[in-house]
C-alpha cells in the first residue's frame, strides 16, 4: 500500500490491512487516516492496523499502528478508497443491448450497461458508467466520470455535471407540482425548466429532484443528498452542504452553502436558509433563516437550545397547570377569607 | 400564437414569447392568462410580454403586456401549453424491444418504448404513451392519452383511467402491508384486492400505491399526487384533491373531495377527512375530521390557528414555568408571614 | 375448499366463498379463520360465510358461517392463502431477454423474467422468481422461494435469505451517507460493506436498505418493512420486528426483536432500540430506549400516556398564560395594598 500511494513506513510494514475505515472506528485489518489536527489524539488510541499521516506529523505520544507518512493525506486516501472499491465492474463500452439514439455524444470510454436507453441528442462524458434500466431522456448532458446506477431515470433537458454519482432508482427531472384551479378542477402548468447538477454532487437512492416550472432547478457543486429526499420544481442548494434522508424541500426555496439537514426534515417553499445553517432532523421550518451558522430544531423549528429548554418544561405541563390550579386555589382562599 | 389559439391582439402583436408562466410571476418574454376576475390586478404589474384574457375583460387600468382575447380562456391554456409541452417524445407505435403479450389490446396509436413489459391481458389506450422499462402486469386496463413515464410499475389488475400521468419509478398497485401474527411470526394477508385511478390523475416520481387487501384502493378523478408519497391499502381520495410530497396515508383512510394535504402530512388508518379540508405540512392526524374546510395544523393536528395560539406560548414555557415558581415563592412568603 | 385445507365442514357445505378476509372485516362471499381465542367475539357476529377454526373449537353461541374444523388453522389459512393469490404470474425458466453471467448460478427452478440483470458469480435459488427489469449485482446470494418484483436493484455483495419478498422499485445496498469534510468539501467514505436479509423478511415498494461502510447492514428472520422506508448504513433490525411506511433508520443504529414503528417514524443514528417496543407514528426518537415493551410518541418522544397528558395541556398553554397573568395581577394588587 505504501508503494500504491508513495509514502514512507514507519512501523511494521508487513501489517496485514482489510479495509478503511474512520479513524474513531478502526479496528484490527482497517487502514485509516490522520489529516484534521482535531483528531489526533484518535492516533494514540485507534485499533486500526496502518494510519496515513502527513510528513510532517510530530506524534507526542507512542504510536501503536503502523504509519505510513505522505506528502498528500487526502490525496492518498482517494488513491486508496479507490483501491478498496468494491462497487460494481460495469463492462467497458456500449453493451448491444442499450438503445441509444444515433444523434448522442457519448464520449468512446464511457460504460452503457445492457437495456438503458438513452434519447436523442443526448451527451455522456469520458469515464462516465450508465448501469442497466437506467434511462436518459433526450437533450441531457452528463458529465465526465460519473456514476449512473441502475434504474435511474433523467428526464430531457437536464444536465449532470462531472463526477456525479446517482443511486439507483433516483429520479432526475420529473415535473414539478404546478397547477392552477379552473372549476374545482386542476389544470396542470407545463414544467418547461430543466434540472442540473454541477460537479461532484451525489444523490441517494430513490431521491427525486423535479425540474423547474421555468429556469432550473439547481444542487451546486459537492452537494450531498441522502436516500428518498425530494427537491421540488426551482430549489436552490449551494455548495457542499448535506442533507440526510427523506426530507423534502418545497418549491422555489434557496438553501446556502454548508448548509446541514437532518433526516425527515421538512422546508416550506419560497423560504432562504443562509450558509452553514444546521437544521436537526424531523424539523420544520416555514420562514427564512438568514442567520448564518444558525442551529434549528423543532416543528416549527426554533433555535436549538430553545426547543431543547421549551421541551423540557412541554414535558412537565401537567404538572404545570396543577400548579397553577393549586396557586388559584390558595390566592382565593386568601382572598375569601376576611384579612 | 393568436393564430393557434384563435383570438384577437390587443397591443404590440409582435411581441416574443418563450415560455408560459403563471401571472403572478411573469417575467419578459412569457406568455400567461387571467381566467379567475381575483388576479386581475396582476394584469396591471404583471412583467409577462403577453396576456390570454376572456372576450369580455374589461381593463380598469394601463396594460403593458400584450393582450390576446379569446371566448375560453382555459380552453386556449390548454392548447398554449400543449404548445411549449417539452415533455419527452417517444417514438409513433411499440418498439421492437417491447415485449408485449400477445393477448394484449393495445391500441394502435398508443406508444411503447423499448423494454417495456406488459403482461398478459392488459389493454392500453388510443394515445397513451408507454415509456422505456415500464412493466405492466397482467389484466391491467390503462385509458385513453396516458402517460407512464419509465420505470413505472403497475401490477397485475390494476385499473388507470383516461389522460393520467404517471411518473418515473412510482409504483401502483404493490401489496398492503397487511400480516397476521402467529407466535410471534408475521404471516402475510395476502393482498387480493387492486388500485384503481380515475381519470385525469397524476402521480409523482417515486410514489406508490398499494392495492386493497380486498376490494380497491381508490383515487378519484382529477387527483394530484407529488412525489414520494405513501397510499397504503384501501385508501379512498376523492375528486380533485392535492397531496405534496412525502405525505402518506394509512390503510383504509378516506379523504374526501377538494382536500389539500401539505409535505410529510401523516394520516392515521380507518379515519376520514371532510371534504375542503387543508391540513398543513408536517401535521398528523389520528382522528377523523369531519368538518368540512377545516383547516388544521400539528402532531397531533389541532385546528390551525389554536396550534399556532399554542406553539406561541410553548416557546416561552421556560419563562412561564419561572413566573409560576416565583407566584408560589410569594405566595408562600405572604402564607408564612403573620397578617 | 375443505377438501383443498383437509377439513370438516359443520353448517352450509355450498356457501359460496370468493375471498379472504380477517375476521373483524369478514363480508359475504368472504372465507375467514380464527386461531387466537382473543377474537373468538367476531365468530358469533362475522358476516364471513366460511370460517376457519381449530378441531377444538366449542362455540359458545350460535354460529352462522359455515365452519371448517381443521388440526392446524394457521397452516391451513397459508394452503388458502396460496389459493387466492393473485399476484403476478412469471413464465417457468429464465427469459432469452435477461442477461445473466455465465458466471453465475441459478437453480433450474427460478424463473428469471425479460431484461432482467445479473451480474457475475451471483446465485438464484429454487423456485425464486426475478421479475423484469430487475438489477442483480455480482456476488449476489438469493436464496430459495423468494419474489423480487420489477424494478428491484440490489447491488453487488448483497445477500437475500429463503423466502423473502421484495416489492418493485426497492433498493438494496446502495452505498451508506458517510463523507469526511475537507476544506468544507466532502469526500466520500467508500462504503465497502453490504446488506444482508435473513428469511422471511418483506420490503416495500421504493424501501432503500443501505449498505454498511464496513461490515453488514442486517435485516433479521421475519422483519417486514413497508414502503419508502430508508435504512442506513450499519443498522441491524432485530427478528419479527415490523416498521411502516416512510419512516427513517439512521446509522448504526441497532432495533431489538418484535418491536413496531408507527409511519413516518425517525430514529437517530448510534442508538439501541429494546426487543417489544413500540413507537407511535411519526414520533422520532434521539436516544436510546433500553426499556423492554416501552411504548412511545412524540418528537421527541416520551412515554406514550405521559405525552398525550402533556399536549393535552399544551392544547391549553394560551389559557394557562391567561391564568397565571391573571394570578400575578392580583398577587401584585395584594401586595400594593395595605394590610
Amino acid at each position: 500500500i505504501a508503494n500504491l500511494i508513495g509514502g514512507a513506513v514507519e512501523g511494521n510494514p508487513s501489517a496485514l490491512v482489510t479495509h478503511p475505515s474512520k479513524i474513531e472506528e478502526g479496528s484490527k485489518g482497517s487502514i485509516t487516516f490522520l489529516s484534521n489536527p482535531k483528531y489526533e489524539h484518535y492516533v494514540y488510541s485507534t485499533l486500526a492496523s496502518v494510519v496515513i499521516v502527513s510528513d510532517s506529523f510530530n506524534p507526542t505520544k507512542p504510536v501503536n499502528p503502523t504509519l505510513i507518512r505522505v506528502k498528500d493525506v487526502y490525496g492518498s486516501l482517494g488513491m486508496l478508497l479507490n483501491h478498496f472499491n468494491h462497487s460494481e465492474v460495469l463492462q467497458k463500452g456500449i453493451s448491444d443491448l442499450a438503445q441509444i439514439d444515433p444523434a448522442c455524444l457519448i464520449d468512446e470510454s464511457a460504460s452503457v450497461g445492457h437495456y438503458a436507453v438513452i434519447m436523442k441528442e443526448s451527451e455522456i462524458g469520458a469515464g462516465s458508467r450508465i448501469y442497466p434500466h437506467s434511462f436518459i431522456g433526450s437533450n441531457v448532458k452528463i458529465g465526465k466520470d460519473c456514476t449512473i446506477y441502475p434504474g435511474v431515470t433523467i428526464y430531457n433537458d437536464c444536465i449532470i455535471g462531472d463526477g456525479c454519482i446517482i443511486h439507483a432508482n433516483a429520479v432526475i427531472g420529473s415535473d414539478g407540482f404546478g397547477f392552477s384551479k379552473h372549476q374545482n378542477a386542476y389544470v396542470k402548468i407545463q414544467q418547461v425548466g430543466n434540472a442540473v447538477l454541477h460537479s461532484n454532487v451525489e444523490i441517494g437512492a430513490g431521491t427525486v429532484i423535479d425540474r423547474a416550472t421555468m429556469g432550473s432547478t439547481i444542487i451546486e457543486e459537492g452537494v450531498k443528498l441522502d436516500n428518498l429526499i425530494q427537491i421540488a420544481h426551482n430549489v436552490r442548494i449551494g455548495k457542499n452542504s448535506a442533507i440526510a434522508a427523506q426530507s423534502g424541500i418545497a418549491g422555489s426555496t434557496k438553501i446556502g452553502e454548508n448548509v446541514i439537514l437532518g433526516g425527515q426534515v421538512g422546508l416550506a417553499g419560497h423560504i432562504e436558509i443562509a450558509d452553514n445553517v444546521t437544521i436537526q432532523a424531523k424539523s420544520g421550518l416555514a420562514s427564512s433563516e438568514k442567520r448564518k451558522g444558525a442551529k434549528l430544531y423543532g416543528y416549527p423549528a426554533l433555535d436549538y437550545g430553545n426547543y431543547l429548554k421549551a421541551y423540557a418544561v412541554f414535558k412537565r405541563l401537567p404538572e404545570l397547570l396543577a400548579r397553577i390550579a393549586e396557586l388559584e386555589k390558595k390566592l382565593n382562599e386568601k382572598e375569601n377569607k376576611p384579612d
